[in-house]
């Protein structure tokens, strides 16, 4: 497409939906990419207020077969917004209505742009609760929790967003609204069309606005950390938590490698001593329940080997834990090394194994390789180290070549490339061996029958 | 297609597939239909074994264009599994090999013919828990669960049968096998093929086997039951359970309709006199706290208007109040009608309105309406009673006339036409109107797609 053809649709783009089509370069700059390190620039971005103006701007698309990327916050991790073909970006960041949290129903109703973290607030302020947390809850939204079916913590009990989605507002790749699921907490009404948007990666559809199954908020919680001589106790320890017929809402576990990256950044005295796994064990419920079972599973810990259990059952006191959790992240960060954020996942009996094949990899190779991350379902964020040379420039192809061992490995042992982050562009190399060429076929078959021109997200997941 | 051609096929299906082809009269009726009342006979009837058969057979239709309908054991309430174009029926019904229960990935690997009740067992003797608990479980299979995404009262904690599917082993219209998801409790890799096959009523292909998601299970669980002077009160129960931060696993309601059936059918001193609503409600956790929040929400109930609130917390006495809730069903059979039992859904706080609606219903047409069900998802059992004429013969066009009433006011109200049991031929009169046009169009978009010849269970949803 030349430069004067491109100039003339989006004149005609700004003649139909006014002054929310951009192309300031500055705002085009930073619709280019999200946290991963990919960017392309688009010629327009279109910063939606209303469902009717992303149907319009898609119909103009479709008629014309411009590439649309769709855009919530921006915050994934695997450069599934970044408009690799230019075109149009359609963001619905700014489409931020709570429409309504409705406690009688069970329901709230959200715009696609709705932070998560005002969500559950919003939520919260009623006693009720949406339990879905991806670490980014703060700066992401609705809209991407659905295209990627966000994951956090507290999926070990409450499930993915996928299990609150109750019904979905999208615009097709054609223009036209698709109104699927509904309000109730049950429908059985067709195909799941709400199932086949949520983690689509905004490659279906844009999600405009969605209908969420929340539920009551549980009036307490509370949480213990603990540290135990090697990584394998506290492995065995989360097999003897849930064997013991507990279901906290999260089990975090950290690597030794992590845990010394972390006592340097904190200082003495914060992290158990000399331990080489750790674990966060989180459970919420009613208050004397919840009191007595803390004391149940710190005994099953201790039975089971750690050196050092700290509960915590004031608000602030688990608030301190997770802060701990959160300064692993950090600690990883001031070592002065980019970490590869891997988030595979693996089936929980072999959490040993992950962690002693990561440290196989370091030894041979001499790259630090940190893991941490959600036990309970066997969702570790394996962070390779990346090293740097002399002049302080990242040295990437040894860890690139990790990555490539890493997910061999994965794929290997029954295990995902991805739980939380999605394919996007960052793992579509691997993406049709991790799911097989007849449903990789299956995945070419639906993106045409839903999109034959090809024009929404292209250039992800390999399609 | 002449006889000459139909038996032509047959032989050849049976030197490809040997005995597992059956075409005796006795098995093709067994294999004409399901629990609803319509009926068709295949010309050859499939009893697969192993997936290799399943996949072969429909290699087989597909290069004949024979139409196949996939089926499991039969249980379904929508003639979901009735043959109307006849040809082949493929059953799973004898693929009934629990594969794997395995607490320490969290997983069960069963084949589809498999029955709920038997991998509940399975499960429940290693201390670990499958929570879908359709009221057939003891003889509907998982593969018919998945197809229908079934539901049951345990849901409103646990979620459908989809919360429960991490992988599946999938013979597609043409005949390859996919394998889709796996063994891991998250998996963020494409779009949701899992989640498409889940609730697809066999239209786009036969699960041949499941890797589902299997739980801790509660080590206690505790219920009551309670009855109130007006309907209104229990639904005003419900709510205020919820919104006093317990999230019971089951909540069932019952109307006065059911309950005056019962009490004629139970005789006198087992249900609370007079009550005009009756709440029965299930928790389960860790002992001590069971007891002391079944203590709590009988509190609630009484302050709400409970006449009589009857707790149970040992076994026996749970069984006798779920025990009590399977007579209601039997109660209304006894009362000589035929029960057009609708499980529609509702948004939960139209839960008066409906039963109100029916009422009106009731007293204009002087046709019985029944409502109970799963009130805390609102997934209410609507059962219509058919009249007989003097000669003892249905009068089915009146009380049709109802089920249309009773539909469009679901419609108007933000609800579902089906919360469990799905579309198959029975409610796919409205299924167009229930999900609109652009959603209708969708599911003709993907069946096209996934099933170009339109093989595969035919004629059902209206498409």
């Amino acid at each position: 497409m030349g430069d004067g053809a491109m100039k003339a649709w989006i004149d005609e783009l700004k003649t139909l939906l006014g002054e929310c089509v951009h192309t300031e370069p500055e705002v085009l700059t930073a619709h280019a990419g999200d946290k991963w390190h990919a960017a392309s620039l688009p010629e327009a971005v279109v910063l939606a207020k209303e469902t009717a103006q992303v149907a319009a701007a898609m119909k103009f698309a479709a008629e014309r077969s411009i590439p649309v990327t769709p855009r919530g916050a921006g915050v994934g991790y695997v450069g599934g917004c970044v408009p690799v073909q230019g075109g149009m970006v359609i963001s619905v960041a700014e489409m931020r209505r709570i429409v309504e949290v409705n406690p009688a129903d069970g329901v709230a109703v959200v715009q696609a742009g709705v932070l998560t973290a005002d969500l559950q607030q919003a939520c919260a302020e009623l006693g009720w609760f949406y339990p879905p947390d991806p670490a980014s809850r703060k700066e992401s939204s609705i809209g991407g929790n659905i295209a990627t079916n966000a994951g956090g913590p507290r999926c070990l009990k409450y499930g993915v967003t996928r299990a609150y989605v109750l019904g979905l507002e999208v615009v097709l790749p054609d223009g036209r609204v698709l109104n699927c699921g509904g309000r109730t907490h049950k429908n059985k009404q067709g195909f799941d069309l709400v199932g086949l948007f949520c983690g689509s990666e905004g490659m279906l559809g844009i999600v405009t606005q969605a209908t969420l199954r929340i539920i009551p908020a549980p009036p307490a919680r509370a949480a213990l950390h603990a540290g135990f001589p090697q990584f394998a106790l506290a492995a065995a320890a989360v097999q003897n938590v849930l064997q013991g017929g507990h279901l906290p809402a999260a089990m975090e576990i950290t690597d030794a490698f992590t845990l010394r990256a972390a006592r340097q950044y904190l200082g003495p005295g914060v992290l158990p001593e000399d331990a080489q796994g750790h674990i966060i064990i989180e459970i919420d419920g009613q208050a004397d329940a919840v009191a007595t079972e803390l004391q149940a599973i710190a005994g099953i810990l201790r039975a089971t080997g750690a050196t050092e259990v700290v509960t915590a059952t004031t608000e602030d006191e688990v608030e301190a834990i997770w802060q701990l959790r959160r300064e692993f992240s950090y600690s990883l960060k001031a070592t002065g090394l980019t970490k590869l954020n891997e988030d595979v996942v693996i089936p929980r009996s072999q959490l040993v194994a992950l962690v002693e094949f990561c440290a196989a990899m370091e030894r041979e190779s001499g790259i630090p390789v940190a893991c941490f991350g959600h036990s309970g379902d066997g969702n570790i964020h394996t962070n390779i180290m990346v090293l740097k040379d002399a002049a302080g420039k990242d040295i990437r192809e040894p860890a690139d070549a990790l990555v490539n061992r890493l997910f061999d490995w994965v794929m290997a042992h029954g295990g995902s490339i991805t739980g939380e982050h999605g394919i996007g562009i960052a793992k579509s190399p691997w993406f049709p061996q991790a799911i097989g060429e007849v449903a990789f076929d299956l995945h070419r078959t639906i993106k045409a029958a839903l999109d034959p021109l090809g024009i929404l997200n292209p250039g992800k997941m390999g399609l």
